[in-house]
């Protein structure tokens, strides 16, 4: 289970300070919970039924087995949170490199953002190999994804002609454009269902399937997930999504409305973008709201060691670490001793880099800066759905503090503007 | 030549505003143009004599020759701002999944972050590969540096014997912990010169030899940064780094204090990463100076809408983008125009995504948000070492017209606590 230690926020919270929240969390934590008419229309995909779990997992397996079977590549194009959370978990599972192992097919990330220099690459990449395509898009109705993926269809269809058919899977809401093209071009569908969280939802097929592919058991996630949901209905301050959410939101009262998130981990910079984005997308309203930046240990710390250190305000440093596997790299034998850490004979990276990061976080504390602790356990596939779940309830929960109802969104404004100059007849 | 416009500035900043820090802008250039004793100590790099840049150059060349006809992998392992430079550069040139590509060696960048798991993950990528090792580091103290060097200097010795030493180049400042061990092992050293900047450039062979070995030809970055210096020393505002580090001077000190780099081109998110450490380590004192966050367009943007449209204060937008390739990813031919974009029929992607951000920047101009925009050319060789040499100047200059001098820094606290802790007998 999920544990946030927040020994370290007593420099700029005081302990009733932190117990003054509990009405309104209290409050937020049921409002969030109880699926009212009139509350915030989500979460409900956390207590999915058995049996549609087990028919939704047995159906991105199949899925998944196939693109296995017969494709070299599976590009993923898309948007949204479950675009950007299956990059995140294959990153944090399988590592950055994953695309360099030599079993399973490579999985590509093309998001909505491509350039024509990066369209060459991709086309090249893709020539002489055999690749599957799996699309995800909320409503269909972005600009660059409907582009880029028309491009990627047209790709496909020049290839395998009427074979392109099964090569391509679509996760999006029903009654969307790209609903009624699955369903009228015989591709493969992913609903993202409205009882799934819909759009909302990290954790549904759209994410499963490149996970499924990448060697991540969907059912072990979707697991994860629903534990973290059920052992965090506790109404108390025992409950780690309301210590974090609690934490941040008092921390941003007090003026540090700028989250760190820190980690020694390169493979969890996906994560961490997606946590930055979470964040801006269902906690940050006008002049309310926690922005995330994310630090890489201890390069980044050093490079803000100036500011950070000062005290400056602003600031909140919230660290991320799993449990360390048993293999380690020790400090190895250098009978030389050219670094003079000879000394550390015995000890390991791991050992090393805790004990940076508890320099850090005393030395950043004696500045005034409050830090946050959450330590995610061991990297296994429950994990994953564990951590989706908690960041993914912990943003809700902030916001519903602050009176945000964080899925009351409004992202199209641009969107529309840009098709009227472009000439669009339907706006 | 890059180029910065601030026509969408003025919804925040005056021209007299502007206009009135000339006196500053123009002392400042002064200080870091004139290498005087007591100036910031650097900047000589790229003043760097022909006859040096063209040994350095035949050396870099020599060695990446070398590598890619001796090895299937280069492993970087490093810290710093040319270690984060290479990566940048490639990710940008050769793109970010340039590993992918089936001519050339691997590159794989090793930082200072590293987990057990990560480290499974390498080893077992390298086990059947032949493989070089670049070693990058200031001053060759780091503590997680060295213990990574130390764990792939065994595993190299394993595989390789007396033959390593053919396999090990680098980059230290002369007389450091790690240029002694080059000297006594026989590793090629390519030396942190102090006139070429030592630790503060990017631009160093540090930097030079992994892009050469993803085909970045180092003459051509060299001379684009060479360029730009040369180019940029007009002292008057028709100088784009004094309009982008006035502008962005102005802007701070109006309590705009963060600036969010956006762009369209995923590739660009390293350089973005290098550029928020960059101004961290160079701009950021206590509570002084600008936090970068970036922002990948247009997901991230949509995410943010609602916060950023609103006006919320403390934030000012940077565009950054090049100017297309001649071949575009065209909107596709879909005769049952599900998604409604057939009307765009003769565009392609880059005209919607210019749309996209020009609407976008209309909007958010309309809700008081300043907007800078860098147009950088084309994306060959020489703009890379342009690149890195306007921001640097532009980091530097912000800078010292607020007083600070970028180059007195002091980030070694925590990693002196840290081996005190770990029972380290020197400190």
């Amino acid at each position: 289970m999920i544990n946030v230690d927040i020994s370290n926020v007593w420099n700029c919270v005081s302990l009733p300070e932190l117990l003054g929240t509990e009405k309104e969390v209290f409050d937020a934590h049921n409002l969030l919970r109880d699926h009212k008419p009139g509350g915030p229309d989500f979460l409900s995909w956390l207590t999915m039924p058995p049996s549609l779990s087990a028919r939704y997992v047995h159906s991105v397996r199949t899925a998944a087995d196939r693109i296995c079977d017969d494709s070299d590549v599976l590009v993923v194009c898309g948007t949204g949170g479950p675009f950007q959370g299956a990059e995140a978990a294959i990153d944090l599972y399988c590592g950055k490199n994953h695309n360099l192992k030599c079993s399973g097919p490579q999985v590509i990330f093309v998001g909505d953002s491509l350039s024509g220099r990066q369209w060459v690459e991709l086309t090249q990449l893709l020539d002489d190999r055999d690749y599957s395509l799996h699309l995800i898009s909320a409503d269909g109705k972005d600009l660059c994804f409907n582009v880029i993926s028309r491009g990627l269809r047209w790709l496909l269809e020049r290839k395998y002609g009427p074979a392109t058919k099964s090569r391509i899977t679509v996760s999006t809401i029903v009654g969307s454009p790209l609903h009624r093209m699955a369903q009228e071009e015989g591709y493969e569908l992913f609903p993202l269902l409205k009882e799934l969280g819909g759009i909302h939802s990290t954790l549904s097929a759209a994410a499963l399937l490149p996970m499924a592919v990448a060697g991540i058991d969907p059912q072990s996630v979707l697991d994860g997930a629903a534990r973290c949901y059920r052992e965090t209905d506790v109404r108390s301050f025992e409950n780690p999504v309301w210590l974090y959410a609690a934490a941040r939101h008092v921390l941003s009262q007090k003026g540090r409305n700028k989250e760190l998130l820190c980690f020694f981990d390169h493979d969890l910079e996906t994560l961490g973008r997606w946590w930055q984005r979470q964040v801006w997308r269902h906690g940050c309203r006008e002049d309310v709201g926690i922005t995330v930046e994310t630090a890489l240990l201890p390069g980044d710390l050093e490079a803000m060691h100036q500011m950070v250190a000062s005290g400056r305000s602003g600031t909140f440093e919230t660290m991320l670490h799993f449990t360390p596997i048993s293999k380690q790299i020790p400090v190895e034998m250098d009978w030389k001793d050219y670094d003079g850490l000879g000394f550390l004979s015995g000890k390991n990276l791991e050992q090393v880099q805790n004990q940076l990061m508890q320099s850090m976080i005393e030395s950043h504390n004696d500045a005034g800066v409050p830090i946050l602790d959450i330590q995610a356990g061991d990297l296994v596939a429950e994990t994953i759905g564990e951590l989706f779940c908690f960041f993914e309830l912990s943003s809700a929960l902030t916001a519903a503090i602050s009176g945000i109802d964080p899925f009351d969104l409004d992202n199209q404004g641009v969107n529309r503007a840009a098709l009227q100059a472009l000439g669009s007849p339907r706006v």
